[in-house]
């Protein structure tokens, strides 16, 4: 059950409504120590911040996280950690018009027929900006991983018909310091070439009133051998559930991925060499796991976002009672044109989030010292 | 933690090793009364039987399930039903001239780092031979959905370069009865033409001791509206954990998938129609969930994977001790040519498993009659 | 792991310390349709609020809860409920000059070797603080629970040496309106000469600087067969978890209890009659239940509370360092002579979220008519 | 949901009915590099093992233990083990004749108006026959304690109105070599002279057709300071559940336990001392835990059973439609005149596998030295 958890042992629970007072989350099973403050979380709830960033929705509210419970003179306590950002700036009127309609590629035609209501303010707990907590916690996570070491980052590869070619060898050359590349593009495109094609996309798009999906690769630098657990709780089974549960995805693969079914097994086995004293791997075809569990490479993921479902076109569609009806729109609704660059931090958050929880079980199940 | 169990309400608790005794699997949460027999499920393993069918390794045991507990005279009592399946025909001699070195692409590497040991017998629980469990536990879970009228079907649309074109249409034309259509193949796939194809590709591959990737999809046909929970337990993120858990998967996709990322919303948006009295869609680009839940739609996925590792080449390869060695299995080792047509039936029984637990949870989380 | 989460399908999470901004509790997993606003909470809060009542904490603040999330236009909408209660009388300074004291009876050692530190502003997580946010989900529960018709009631037996006689027959006879004849005693003991009595050894203990000891005995009426699931989730094991969860409690019994060990069957046997057309019990040394799952009988259970350990005594301790140091509270410091008291709305929020967890997964488990 | 798990990393999962072909327990989470062997467990279920002391049911069948699967070359691989135990010596004849009827007592009224059905062979899965597999596991789980030097002795103190004198003090003086002068008496009394009067009283309740209920204490010595969690997760929480969950059980108690609610603080608290370097306690109220976190003192609990439901007296009671019966239990019927001694293996179990469990649980919660 549980269904606004995600996690085992680095356990995340939020809550709010996009149109509600406020939205929060508690992240219980923190370990005692980490630094943290309410800088170090409002600065990555910036770089999701709509408005912020061009093409992503004008609504302006200015995200102010404020830590409630759990960090006592800068430090995590082992007490649970409790996080509230206030809804400020809620304009539910431009959803009067249209409360009766049927919204294409919404949520709320599944929420109505499962639980007889949906939120007519808002998209409630199916608006993407319950991501918000997500990335609020994942500053959390990002600053425990970055105390061992390990880091995440996520970049857009590809707006609508634009992809950009693979970018992954420049990544791994660079390191963790690859972050700094990306978020140098207002729309976390690290290679400035195709940020600009993008850009042209995306203003085509919002003068045809559309919008575009997107895809988005990310990557986990220095995470050590042995994270994430056989059979069901594999590392990418788990990375596979976070990055499906992001609103808007439809897809999730790892290493080689698609292209995998393609290959042969001479061409895509990774072999293995030896550097200097080191055991290593050849090619990364993997992306980064075997069996389940990290093997030392770096852990290379991507993630296809489908078109914004809100676009300023009129629709035909239905209301609720089930006649025809036209949907458009007011002119004021504040909606992305591409809801893949908002989810950049994101996925970067919910990657996180999934190797904290990793690393934490590891301790458990890995060969125990104490009993050897 | 508990990283051989999967589901919430539907819990399946799958044990043993590829070279032990025998394998199992425990199953609590399962309803009372449903109508269960060791023939429905031996039949599921017969269509998983490695040397039945061509083209996937020719270990040779008829695995028989015997039910331990759980069923009094044919049906389910609610209390947890064990499942035995002995292992017969373990052959792990094949396995002792290569015991001390790395096998590229097996999880061998990653299991001795985390655990300072791994099974010199066989792949242990990473073996695919763990599968055998899942088919048997998704056995009951398929026939609990067919009492309702909910089935599902895999079937393999690509190995390694020859891809079918979509049978999307004709699978949802034909409706659950797609099924024989796919069985009468004896690589799953439904297009006989094809199906010649592939199975030129295959032994192409075998000639050259060498073995290819192979994509699936699979349907579920009949999900009523509501299935899935919001957030963290969407249910397509259930889905991508269940596929991602599977031995050698390395992606998943539902609905149109990583072709939204290149596509408009104006294109995307799945628009309701009105069908007799009936709210229907348009187009299923949705892949039949909205918000992480069922929308009535064919529930419709894609699963890659990649190459047997196990290949009859000579790879150079190291030993423990990090000197550089040829790995070159025995002749009689027992290998598929290509892992994804036994993975057929294995993605079939982790959907079904998915979906009864998405349906005994919706039981609860729906509008409540009784309280309103 | 999610050691401040309580319940499987109605789970209720809390966060906060004593002496920190704000306590709140996330409930997830309530059903659709529940009738719930501040008003209904806050009554529950006044009740446990200390000051409210004699022999409580003399600490003052009116504790108000505020949702800020899952209940729209008054009703429960699906979506996780959040509930914040701000602190607002909070003194720390008395805890300043014992800040390096070693506290008899209190969490304060473990946390201190658990965690390498101890939140010297109060209790944090260890104070009876936190079960404010317990009875702010009760009320909920308890909301839930008399919509279907079921009814919790506790109330106060003993206090240090005064020992009421059985009241059980009492309460029985009263049935849910027992509740009324509870609140009428400002220590919830429902024998008014009793009541005078324990007023009497509250006074004693007070006037010496000392505390007392308490029984709470707690009642539900009208829960039907079938609730409890067998083997490790057993009705009365949850009882006994949650009993034991809260702060100064030692012990549970349900039905005949710690009696039992002294009787023989054909005494304790609770023997079948029929009551017009239904079948009933003789007696009910159960205490409503029978292999863990309700049995129709009103269910009993009795939880001793230790003395409070804050007394204002001196006693004779140690500091951190080892050295031996005499304790002794400013005259300030806010302490219940006897913690049952307050704990009284503990134990019945406590029993009224076992209920209603055991009532919804007895949806899932009972036998299914949609299957059978 | 799970109700057949007990445990959150150290996981026990039982399956099996009384009368059914086997029983057996899946361990997952078993740290790697245990020695364990089929004897070990073997030696453990001998204690339990009805038949071989007096006063337990003459049931007769030589429960031996298999090892299926997560043990290699004799220790714990970290894979999920598998261990079963055969039914060899299943008579369910005498359960024929009543099989109609209502036994008082028993779980058989609940299960059928949960489940529709009751297995008419025996007890099922209320019988305590399902505690073969928790004393399998707690045998595991006693080997992990005894090699971090932790130690569980339960223990008979009471049967009937044969009662003995605290036997407390004694055993905390000899510490785990308790255990030894327990295993001396044939029903597990330390006392000598009371398992004589306890003899007296059992033979007198056989002649007499009756049964009796007895009350078990049982010690945790070495236990370091630390296990355990805040809130809901308390050491004394854990336990109370694992006792409650035992059949017959009727209640808990840590410490003081009921007796606290008529003490004073100034009584109950127990002071710190300095003993050489160590801090320590002057007594031990709490009974070995603080703030639900072990304090390094002994662990003691109590728990007392209700007489055996099934006696050879004549019980009048219904038959399933409800018309007056008399029950009586045919003469080769088997069941213990005192459950309470047979549990006394249990409850050591229990205790064991709740302590594996924390201190699991602690590796990750503890101040985390890689971190800080």
């Amino acid at each position: 059950m549980a269904s606004n958890t995600f996690g085992q042992v680095f356990r995340v629970t939020t809550w709010g409504e996009s149109h509600g007072k406020a939205l929060g989350v508690v992240i219980d099973g923190c370990p005692v120590g980490v630094l943290i403050n309410e800088t170090l979380i409002n600065e990555e709830l910036l770089w999701r911040a709509p408005g912020k960033r061009l093409y992503t929705s004008p609504r302006k509210e200015p995200d102010q996280v404020e830590i409630l419970s759990g960090v006592f003179e800068g430090q995590s306590t082992g007490a649970p950690i409790s996080l509230i950002i206030w809804n400020r700036d809620v304009q539910s009127q431009s959803y009067q018009a249209i409360q009766d309609l049927l919204r294409p590629g919404h949520a709320q035609y599944t929420y109505l027929k499962k639980y007889g209501h949906f939120d007519p303010r808002g998209g409630g707990r199916a608006s993407a900006r319950e991501t918000v907590c997500r990335v609020a916690a994942g500053a959390i996570a990002k600053k425990i991983l970055s105390d061992i070491n390990v880091h995440v980052v996520a970049y857009l590869t590809g707006v609508g018909e634009v992809q950009s070619k693979s970018l992954l060898s420049d990544a791994i050359a660079k390191g963790p310091a690859w972050q700094m590349q990306v978020r140098q593009s207002e729309i976390f495109c690290p290679d400035e070439q195709v940020t600009h094609q993008m850009r042209a996309a995306l203003q085509q798009a919002e003068a045809g009133q559309d919008s575009l999906g997107g895809l988005i690769e990310a990557i986990a630098f220095n995470v050590p051998v042995g994270w994430g657990e056989p059979v069901y709780e594999k590392l990418e089974a788990n990375l596979a559930k976070a990055m499906l549960s992001i609103p808007a995805s439809k897809g999730f693969e790892i290493g080689s991925g698609f292209s995998a079914a393609m290959m042969k097994g001479s061409q895509h086995n990774d072999l293995f060499v030896k550097d200097k004293e080191n055991i290593q791997f050849k090619t990364n075809h993997a992306g980064g796991t075997l069996g389940g569990i990290s093997n030392g490479q770096p852990i290379v993921i991507r993630v296809p976002f489908k078109p914004t479902s809100s676009i300023g076109k009129e629709q035909v569609t239905l209301n609720q009672a089930g006649d025809e009806k036209v949907l458009k729109w007011s002119a004021d609704a504040r909606h992305d044109p591409c809801l893949a660059i908002r989810a950049v931090p994101v996925v970067e958050a919910m990657f996180a989030l999934v190797l904290v929880d990793a690393w934490l079980m590891n301790q458990i199940t890995c060969y125990n010292k104490e009993l050897n």
